[in-house]
């Protein structure tokens, strides 16, 4: 097999993760096309497809907080597809190393992870 | 928050990554509901919902290989759903721990771990 298979995708899209090879944290959640894909293929770093703003998403094209990937993987039905990678800076936009700060708590969902970066200091807009 | 945003779902499911507290392994990706989520919440062991079978999912209970959630997450925008859990035997219906059992190299898809069950041994059909 030489990629993942996008036709089982949603519109076109795949899920992809993205864990942290070095705190083996799950980081972020997103989607890739086949040319997000290809592209990060082909670049080493995370390229993603932002529904929000229908175009392709260098992760870190605004913040610099990119992702250097180091293991590609997809899972038994080529439909998902998980990326081991070294984060520069913080994955999530609000500033949190993961994008997952918020955990179930007596049927609350509470922040159990400090802010490793100001937002304020890395985006001029809401994502990026 | 008391719960993840469902409005945001693709036809009312969230993305939910299941990942191992022991290995940190991500180990499977799956789509719930939030029948399945509820579900998931009251009992403490992973529902999802399956597209294929149109009904929700008690994952292992055909096989036996549940996942007891340990910890339950959700993403900046609670449009996805991350879960820590304990899983008995393999969480891949082809018998790896892991789904993610083939990385990227050299352009083709290898498989770079080992079998943990035989699937002869754990199914009846296909997905369980």
């Amino acid at each position: 097999m030489t990629e993942p298979d996008f036709s089982r995708g949603v519109d076109g899209m795949l899920p992809a993760i993205a864990q942290d090879i070095n705190t083996h944290q799950v980081l972020m959640f997103a989607w890739m096309n086949r040319e997000a894909y290809l592209e990060t293929v082909a670049s080493g770093f995370a390229t993603y497809f932002s529904r929000s703003r229908n175009r392709l998403w260098r992760k870190g094209e605004e913040s610099g907080h990119r992702q250097r990937v180091s293991e590609l993987r997809i899972d038994c039905d080529a439909d998902c597809i998980l990326i081991v990678v070294e984060q520069t800076g913080a994955a999530c936009h609000e500033g949190y190393a993961s994008c997952f700060f918020r955990k179930l708590h007596d049927h609350q969902f509470v922040i159990d992870q400090s802010v490793l970066i100001d937002p304020k200091d890395a985006y001029q807009s809401p994502h990026g």
